[in-house]
């Protein structure tokens, strides 16, 4: 029996221009990157999220082509899916949100699949913490692992149902200006700290371009971004990187440090080859023996060895 | 007999404000953190540089103490030492100058000691290319490894000089907006490529809290920055850097890739305890004990182990 990962969160069309490119209507969304990324894993993943009739078959028979369970996936007769355009900047880290329209986002009312309300894993998308919370309570109690993601808008607008969901959750994974802003500590280390005295017994601070650190346990680990030379479209990058803990995870029975380290990896190495084209391509095409000539690059860039009698001072 | 490691740099009184604390004068400049950092290696370090005459003789009597032979530190009278003061944000990473008074630097023709002319290692801080250049060409011939560390100002007015400058030494240390302005490419990966073929055989990009990237020999490493409760002033963090990086180097007979990632090991682990206190204060009181506690936690930080069969997918 495969372990089951739900996945909840938002399917949409993105319209990006780079200082490199422009395409007007690309598949896109939090919950697509994600069980794309989670495809990768000898899992059984399920999907909960909504959309419009003018999402393409096409786009939802290619995750059904990887078995990702598209049950949960709601289609509204006569509205639109959620749009997103966005443009980025020379640098690739800052981007301007040039259009959202909600469409069918607006009155989403989750609805998990009974066969998925037992998932051992859940991985909780960025949505409002409303919607958030509604599929929590839909599962057959806590599942043994809940990762939740959110940003800023959500914490100024929202903040005490943001606190509930959080207060629920195992591992919540947000950026370092958001981890600042949910426990008003400037220090990473002293924000971490804060953040799982509000629940979760693990924090994975995304940094983009400079990597991830994960708190927990009373340790820390740090990983890089794997270097790329050339980054196309930064769009799912963070989704990549959530799909690939929410994958490792699902995939191992004991979850600890170590096994969030290994998803870390995992997330760092999908989120690479994402960012390598356009919307979900690369993501789509990467190999396992990719991921894992990946990982054993990963591995060399950042081990040294440490020899006190070598290295006296 | 020890290795010779010349320093050439500035000495300087700094004036320094952060959100916690100000301070009106307070012992800095480049070459003091570099040489304060190289201190804690068994290696010969002799120091070039120019003060005015106020320039307390205790200051001076502090790098004695610590064996840094200060014959190449030229005390000019009537004038006064370079003064700068910085004002830092809340977030610790970027600063404003709220004054820069050049004094005794505005004039400064290096002097190489006699006997530093044949030092093994040699750290060319940031300083006027032309006064760079000058100490390299006062050397016996070229020292078996350069280290220069310069700044987006002299990219701007004094690009030829620099590529002069760059075109002779071996490692350059800048940070990633400097490589990218140097290299005129994005990525950080083609900018190490570009900035290969204008001499340095070793690029290291400093990412401030986000670590330092090595290129080299065609390999890379990526370390992160040692992470710290609460920075409270981060001045002289860069160079307390390069001082281990200058340190680790002097120390040792072959320097390779290897030698080099040890250097950024200690350099990080160096500059992670300067920002914990005001100035020099933290710098100066590090034990050699307390140095390979905090080298083997960072590679706590960093390290995971990656095998194919516990972690497939």
């Amino acid at each position: 029996m495969k372990n089951k990962l739900l996945v909840i969160g938002t399917m949409a069309y993105d319209a990006i221009e780079t200082p490199f490119d422009k395409v007007d209507r690309i598949l896109g969304g939090a919950a697509t990157y994600i069980a794309l990324a989670t495809s990768k894993f000898d899992i059984d993943c399920g999907l909960v999220s909504v959309i419009g009739d003018d999402f393409e078959a096409s786009d939802l028979q290619l995750l059904k082509d990887l078995d990702v369970d598209v049950t949960g996936v709601e289609q509204i007769k006569g509205e639109k899916s959620f749009f997103w355009s966005g443009k980025y900047h020379d640098n690739m880290n800052t981007r301007t949100t040039v259009d959202t329209q909600l469409n069918v986002l607006e009155n989403f009312t989750p609805n998990v699949p009974e066969s998925y309300r037992n998932a051992e894993v859940m991985m909780i998308g960025n949505l409002h913490p409303g919607v958030q919370l509604t599929a929590l309570k839909q599962m057959n109690g806590k599942p043994k692992f809940v990762v939740l993601d959110t940003m800023n808008f959500w914490m100024d607008h929202f903040r005490s149902t943001l606190d509930e969901v959080i207060s629920k959750v195992d591992l919540i994974t947000i950026n370092d200006e958001e981890a600042r802003q949910l426990s008003e500590e400037h220090s990473l280390v002293k924000a971490a700290e804060k953040i799982h005295a509000m629940g979760p017994k693990y924090v994975i601070i995304k940094k983009g371009e400079h990597g991830a650190i994960l708190f927990g346990e009373g340790k820390t680990f740090i990983a890089p971004a794997f270097p790329i030379d050339q980054v196309i479209d930064p769009t799912g990058a963070g989704d990549s990187f959530a799909g690939g803990i929410s994958g490792v995870l699902a995939n191992t029975d004991t979850i600890n440090f170590e096994t969030l380290k290994m998803g870390i990896i995992y997330g760092s190495v999908l989120a690479s080859f994402t960012v390598e084209e356009f919307g979900v391509n690369a993501l789509l095409a990467v190999t396992s023996d990719s991921i894992k000539d990946r990982i054993e690059k990963f591995r060399e860039l950042t081990r040294f060895e440490w020899n006190e009698k070598q290295n006296k001072i």
